[in-house]
């Protein structure tokens, strides 16, 4: 019997996101969440702008937590929370309904492999088929699923959670606090070679690659080892799945980095980038803090502190938008300059000669 | 000693393809498929329109299926089926010919770790390696390779096939006949930020994945966890390898998408959308049925259904056609408006004042 | 305690790049290599050009290879070696510095899974958590690191090192001295389907996947299986992180395909071809010899040998260049053409009617 949801009252929700039940719903129980239009009578809702006021209409929610600016709610026929910021109560109403991930027991699992030499901290979970290499050290707290691999002198710090099926090469550093999700690879040789004459060399990647503290990366992505030096991310930067970061890339801290972005060699985030899914960034391209990268743009040159850019290649936003604005309107243009020009050949004919 | 090949008589596929294999060819064994330019006089070949009948005339293909509709077929010195539709009679040919994907013996490998508390159908196979939680469930037939990861409370229907690598997360469903290829990981956590002042602070996401009957999903495909309620992918679709599939998307019953597609948060394609190779859909679109997208374009509004977009960002596809003829012209027009300038300029000169 | 880093004396490297050393510095200790900038007192760096001469300055690397060509190169504080190709000479270095990567030791691991029907060479090494399933063959020297799966039949060379969480499927066909990085899969089913009146039917992929000597896959690439035939990578050509590749796909040898690519069904690269990253290529579509696609170009027509091609969709790249300055100029373009416009309706009205 699958364990039963968990069930929290609305007063408890009430309080959590600062606002108060209406009289006599305190005890509604609340164990999930859901959009106005899907949402059931066990559910907690939101809205947060007049758009869908609708919805909110027709919705069979038990409660809704409704934004302070909304304007023309219409009779509530379901218990309304007023908040602030719906989008934040929301996140707290996910905490605290959210399942705890289910996770491998404290201790090594006997159909794991774990190297002696190994170092393992307090409460470290390492879970079947998993192999921890000579000299790895993981910090206590730290959760390593199943079919794992993590390589000779791999350091992993505290309160980590390593997803199945990821590999972590030789000697990479990983700081506390850090989530790899499923099928990452960390530690591949960057993709280097020299034409020698006769074949592509391989140029030999000796660096490595360390992942600072509260890092997230996503499913299947993957961090190249540095040629020399590192490969870098930076603390609480976000990486979303099916990410390539190529070797000797620099990552600052507290980025987003949307899915199937492509990094490549030697490029260079500061802190707080923003690049939007299947972003392509250059080789050796530095961006600047804050900087924002419109989704499915290709950067091929240096972007300042604090720009957006979009397009391929990219430019800044507002020329990106001019430019897309006036491509609308090329083909009448054409138009435009072929009778213009009849009316110039026109006029020519009719003037006497100079 | 490997296995020999299948071989098939040629009177057995021409009665499979609706056709009459020539009067004394019969019995001519056929072992495999190639193209007119590769078939050596053990294989089949197929023509489907007159621009290969040079090909033909030269291939050493043992029979050939051709197509009705071929005009100018040259003397034939093969054995010829003649066939309405040569693509159909082709994949009843594969079909015939195809080897049996080599499995798990039906039962639980000695070498995995399946919970107690999971419930395996009638002929289940785990493979070596693989873990099947708590209280998982696999329905009768179906097929988990090696190095599997199934979680807590997963539902597996009849008849699934499940290859090595796989990552399928905590209480996801999956229907029947569904094939999950290689490296491919459901339910990460969607990518949900907020911005608390000081660090992107993880939004919960408590939701999950359900994968309708019949779906085939390729390698290393990411499929993440709704942020709450379920990412979808509906019945019959097929999804090709390294693909993005984020929270909360909906995809309709029998849509193809192409290799490398991301698909961001909530968007929705209706039944029967077909997306080419790296598109990209935003966060919250809609596709309505029949939508086609063209490889690699990106999409940021909504496509009615029927319509076919293409481009970056997404036009309608004859509109992006005119456009980017129109573009081809534009450097010509350039200079054509700095000479009906010079013109223009000239005649005003050539005028008296007004 | 981690093995102590390499020490290499700077004479060593000297006569490896045909330098000579500085009196009295021969015997430095050199334990790693890095930038400029970033270099210690027990590293060696490189100068190539004349646009780092600053950092040169300022280096406390203990010995810097400066290119001949460089030529304001100022006082030196720090041993310098001299080189014809600094960028050569640096790859030696790398080379004599690179640790070994950790592998599992020759012989079968006994938490491995090998198949008595399978034919391993001498001194192969198969690492923990490895499948080798029935009949494949694995040649003298190569190294099968934890978590492979080896597919029945499949065929593997000499000297080849194949990283952890790589998926080969049946049948498949892996030359003398290629790499495999982990995560990729070999072999998933071509993604094909014919609509058969009420739902995508699959069309059986019968055969096989090909990879010549001395190809380096990246991560997470995935290569699928042909239709019938053979989708085949040729000799020495190297394919980066998270690139796909489509059934019946041909690569030439030499080939240089960066990350995230895709290359549709059947399509054809000859020798030498280079695709940037993130590059799509059509069905069907033949590149030639020593043909070059510029990052993010999408290809959808042949490419003829030699050719430069980028953009969407790719055209030559100097024409390519052409277009997008004109674009740059487009919007003023368009104000210019108006004003053009009311000066010719201006002049109509000032001249007689005809």
């Amino acid at each position: 019997m699958p364990p039963a949801p968990k069930t929290i009252l609305l007063s408890q929700i009430a309080s959590l996101v600062g606002a108060i039940a209406p009289a006599g719903k305190e005890s509604i129980p609340i164990t999930g969440v859901a959009t106005l239009t899907d949402a059931g009578p066990s559910d907690i809702s939101f809205l947060g702008s007049d758009a869908f006021v609708k919805q909110f209409a027709q919705t069979r929610a038990a409660a809704v937590l409704v934004q302070k600016k909304v304007q023309h709610l219409p009779p509530p026929h379901t218990a309304v929370l007023t908040v602030d910021d719906a989008d934040l109560a929301m996140a707290k109403v996910l905490e605290l309904l959210a399942e705890p991930v289910p996770r491998p027991a404290p201790g090594v699992d006997p159909l794991s492999r774990v190297d002696p030499s190994a170092e393992l901290g307090a409460s470290v979970a390492i879970g079947p088929f998993s192999v921890v290499s000579k000299r790895a050290k993981i910090g206590a707290g730290s959760i390593i699923h199943s079919h794992v691999f993590i390589g000779e002198g791999v350091t992993i710090g505290q309160n980590c959670e390593i997803f199945p099926n990821v590999t972590i090469r030789e000697r990479i550093v990983i700081g506390d606090r850090v989530i790899i999700n499923a099928g990452s690879v960390l530690g591949t040789d960057g993709f280097g070679y020299r034409w020698d004459g006769s074949k592509h060399a391989k140029i030999p990647q000796i660096g490595t690659v360390i992942i600072e503290d509260d890092v997230e990366i996503g499913s299947c992505v993957c961090i190249d080892r540095a040629k020399f030096s590192v490969t870098r991310v930076g603390a609480g930067s976000k990486i979303d799945n099916l990410v390539q970061v190529a070797h000797n890339v620099t990552i600052g801290p507290h980025c987003i980095i949307v899915g199937q972005v492509g990094l490549a060699g030697s490029a260079t985030l500061g802190p707080g980038v923003i690049l939007g899914g299947q972003v392509a960034i250059r080789d050796h391209i530095t961006l600047g803090a804050q900087a924002i990268v419109a989704a499915c743009a290709a950067v091929a040159d240096d972007v300042p502190a604090g720009a957006i850019v979009s397009g391929v290649p990219a430019l800044p936003h507002r020329q990106m938008l001019r430019e897309q604005a006036a491509m609308r309107r090329l083909p009448d243009l054409i138009v435009q300059v072929r009778k213009l020009q009849e009316s110039v050949n026109d006029l020519v004919k009719r003037l006497p000669p100079p």
